[in-house]
């Protein structure tokens, strides 16, 4: 799954806004303001009440920035929203291809020699104001931060998220807080680390929240000293419920304390720049390290309970996958359906386990040329048939508490081209080709996304996103640091769970997605003894056959499918049972 | 090929050799002396003349460097050299395994706070002394610039070479020197580039020479203006050839003359950090920038020119192959012959081409267990004999005016063994996926190198060195800055040389390796018009096709292999005639 949960706009409110906000710069005596799409706590995704960028101008873009000036307003976009900022935003913005574009090239072009660049520190990192610093004092321009000049002026801004925050339990977890927290401070005599992630905070403390859509995240503030005893700053309403699960080294405080309490630490103060806002930098009176945060790496290795958790998430979730494909295999060929009836239904699938705490990102529905807008999400306009001979691609996971799925399936109904086939033949060999993958310790993902692009390399084809994303335990669905893209440099190690979903996109045609994830494990001992690492498949969800010529498959590949789909049908179809396991039955069998 | 030339080495002296250091040393006041194996070229070759580390330690590896204190003398070498070098150094020297620990560690721990280590300038870079610099001050050791110790106690040092150099000229080129001096100086309007490196220097006056065994490289110092100007320094014998060649921007000088030339630049002054030796930079008066040697990338893009030069120079070569292999398996299965046999055959063959300027490297020809050392040299005192059922593999290349080839072919002598064959096929697959490989633009081979690791890879087997370098035209046999390795972060273009060269090796058993030399090429247009670019296989000599396991091979490898055989019986067939020709027609049939 490539692209975020997009927020409702109303572009047509944009003028009236931003003439409001100049107002207010005006009276500041300020040239300019930063409007990021993040919040405090740097995450994929904000709370309703943290959709300034929207707000002001309309865009709902995952990724995006604006920069407000006197006399124009720019609205940096990346390559993926193009087409959609002009759809969104209001003639008063300005469109700015990001990063052919920079903000720093576009500031120093538009604000004059001693201008003043207002900015709230709370929404931008340590490496951000630093590099931004840099740039501005070189042009001239001096920084200045403030209150958030948005929050001024949205005058039915929606209220927080309130809902409480809740435990999750040591044997979905496999390790205490308190052990983990020994682990992270061992050897470590002074100072403390301040940490502003939620899912470093829910992985820390073994905890979960549910502050933002689709993501069991809790939104909150912590501070974690050498000896291992951590402050944690949250609502008191949020926090009733943690009273029997947190151990007494863990002490509860207002958000309001925290502030004073930063203030307060000895050093050393650790901060990981690329994520603690530059207002927590601003507080500290003690040496500071730059330094990761200390939580990523580990809650990237996943215990043996929480890859247990996985699999039996993903068998739960496999066979809600099932009874949607079969469903899907009967209704769709007789016309009628919609991408919207199709989301629906997949969703109604999942929520008949009885486990889904809710559905891991907006699903992903693309019909024929739908299909080949990798970050299309169905609306009421754009609603559209699913029709025969037509490819249907369908990207979508769910929320358990031992896990959380991300799948791919491309189907046709009716029959496909030959060029269709093919095409889902080379996304299927790279998908292959890192599942069959072994390598030895020290290979990062980097090393490993051509494997899954080489069939269609060689046909002069490609795909423009990354092969694979980490995936988080009940978390995030996207969680770093490892990955499997050229910009992937950690190197993989046992526990890391990845996703694994190349793909293929004609322009207005037709998209095709192949999706499972995956997990790092230790590889048998080779004839020679290397220390070699491997994947272990979680996803068991037949493959369309009809969609696969066998004709371009080498044997190990086909032998491959053959044991994915008689692995499948074993697992998944004692948990089903009807015409959804006659189905599994006909999906599974040899090629 | 992998490994370098090593000098003969006479260990019985080391002590004596080592006596007279120290006593020098200490007439100098010093307590330590660095002994790299480099020049004041930091070519990968060195002359006999700067075989100062052979002379000193016995060492005669190609990589490695000695530290010499008072009352120890480390001999720093890496993992290829922990055998070697027990055998070689004396005991009054200590191998000290390297990178694992480091120099600045050693020096560190063994001598004193308020020590001096002395060191010649010439012959360590700026990056080198920079980053020893900051590590020895920590430890309160200082740095002290010396003229070469070493050079007062080689008495009967032999001279440095004096071969003349020699034209390149502008149809084996195909850019005038003038027109890479005007492409390189264009934009720049002040400064000049100092250049140490012989192949920037013969690459950009389209010189070649004879300083260096296998390596057409002239060993000489050169400014090169901003105007475009160039003043070469080198001794005026060797330049006495070249009067009609150069143009008149091109001026000639002692190379006495060179140190108050660069004394006297004007700024700013360009040096390569990586490659300036230490004392250039300290004659430096005015401005210094710290950039690559400008030579380095436009020479690894090969002109239309050398590309078609290196096209006849590999059929060439190729038919000197297509006789020897014809000749080796009428011959070897005979019994009788010995590696070094097999060496000198190889030669005479290349030799009767008639246009064989040098072996391009010392031939590697390991026969069974031998062929799992990656850098066996064959010695007289380790001749051995070829025997049936036994892999030979065979690392060899020529230098010819118009191109520089690197070939390894391993070959069965009898029959092999089913381990054999699925050993060398899956090392063909990794050669034939390189080979075939298409990629967008960008690319480096840090992304690529995986793609010939796989097949080995998914058997839990794999290699240790790199899986290709660049190599030069008619100029080194490695050449950077492109390669195909985890370390190669060049992105590649259209007219790079690679070689392409997986390989698997059982200790104490066999070694395999298959290597053709590849050119980047832009890539056809594919369906989706996406900006490719793939190889071309300059290599033309059979692949052992009894050692192929074609029930491991997808068809598109299949077909891979009988193309490149076609192609290669339709080129070369034409250049041979008898039993030779005989030979390669059955050699080149259909799998």
């Amino acid at each position: 799954m490539f692209q975020s949960f997009d927020a409702t706009s109303n572009p047509g409110q944009g003028p009236d806004r931003l003439a409001a906000l100049r107002d207010v710069m005006r009276a500041e005596g300020v040239d300019g303001f930063l409007v990021p799409r993040a919040d405090r706590h740097q995450g994929e995704y904000v709370a309703p009440c943290d959709e300034r960028l929207a707000w002001l101008t309309g865009f709902t873009g995952s990724a995006g920035f604006a920069a407000v000036l006197a006399d124009r307003a720019g609205v940096f976009i990346d390559g993926r929203y193009r087409v959609q900022v002009r759809s969104q935003v209001a003639d008063v913005f300005t469109p700015v291809h990001w990063p052919d574009t920079t903000l720093a090239d576009w500031l120093s072009e538009h604000l004059a020699e001693g201008a003043t660049l207002a900015f709230d520190p709370w929404l931008h990192t340590v490496d951000e104001i630093a590099g931004l610093t840099d740039k501005m004092t070189a042009a001239g321009i001096a920084l200045r931060p403030t209150d958030n000049l948005i929050d001024r002026i949205w005058t039915d801004r929606p209220g927080r998220p309130v809902a409480p925050f809740f435990a999750q339990p040591l044997d979905l977890t496999g390790e205490a807080s308190a052990d983990k927290r020994a682990r992270l401070t061992t050897g470590v005599d002074t100072g403390a680390w301040v940490i502003t992630l939620p899912d470093s905070i829910a992985w820390l403390l073994n905890i979960r929240g549910a502050d933002i859509a689709r993501n069991p995240v809790p939104q909150a503030f912590a501070i974690l000293h050498h000896d291992g005893r951590v402050d944690l700053f949250a609502p008191a309403a949020k926090l009733a419920d943690l009273a029997d699960h947190l151990d007494p080294t863990v002490t509860l405080h207002d958000p309001d304390a925290f502030a004073a309490a930063v203030a307060a630490l000895p050093g050393p103060v650790r901060i990981d720049p690329k994520s603690c806002p530059q207002a927590v930098r601003d507080l500290i009176s003690a040496a500071v390290i730059e330094t990761p945060d200390p939580c990523i790496l580990p809650k990237a290795r996943k215990t043996e309970v929480e890859i247990a958790g996985a699999r039996a998430a993903h068998l739960r979730d496999g066979a809600a996958m099932v009874r949607f494909l079969a469903w899907l295999d009967a209704e769709a060929p007789k016309g009628g359906l919609t991408e919207i009836d199709v989301v629906t239904a997949l969703e109604g699938f999942r929520r008949e386990t009885n486990a889904l705490r809710d559905i891991s990102f907006e699903t992903i529905c693309g019909a024929g040329e739908h299909g080949a807008i990798v970050h299309y999400r169905v609306t009421r306009d754009t609603d559209r048939p699913v029709r025969r001979d037509e490819l249907l691609l369908i990207d979508s996971g769910g929320q358990y508490v031992d896990g959380t799925t991300d799948i791919t399936r491309t189907v046709i109904v009716g029959d496909p081209s030959a060029e269709h086939r093919d095409r889902y033949t080379r996304v299927l060999q790279g998908m292959i080709a890192i599942s069959r993958a072994q390598f030895p310790r020290g290979v990062a993902g980097q090393h490993l996304d051509a494997l899954a692009r080489f069939p269609l390399w060689v046909a002069g084809l490609d795909y423009d996103h990354g092969t694979g994303h980490g995936v988080g335990s009940y978390l995030s669905v996207h969680e770093g640091p490892q990955g499997l893209s050229r910009r992937s440099t950690t190197p993989l190690e046992p526990g890391m769970i990845l996703s694994n979903e190349p793909g293929y996109y004609r322009e207005g045609a037709y998209g095709i997605r192949i999706e499972n994830l995956i997990v790092t494990v230790q590889a048998p001992d080779g004839p020679d003894g290397r220390d070699m690492l491997a994947f272990d498949t979680l996803t068991h969800v037949p493959l369309d056959r009809r969609l696969i010529d066998t004709g371009l498959l080498s044997k190990a590949e086909r032998d491959w499918i053959d044991a994915y789909h008689a692995d499948t049908l074993q697992q998944i179809a004692p948990l089903l049972e009807g015409a959804a396991r006659d189905w599994l039955q006909q999906a599974c069998a040899p090629l």
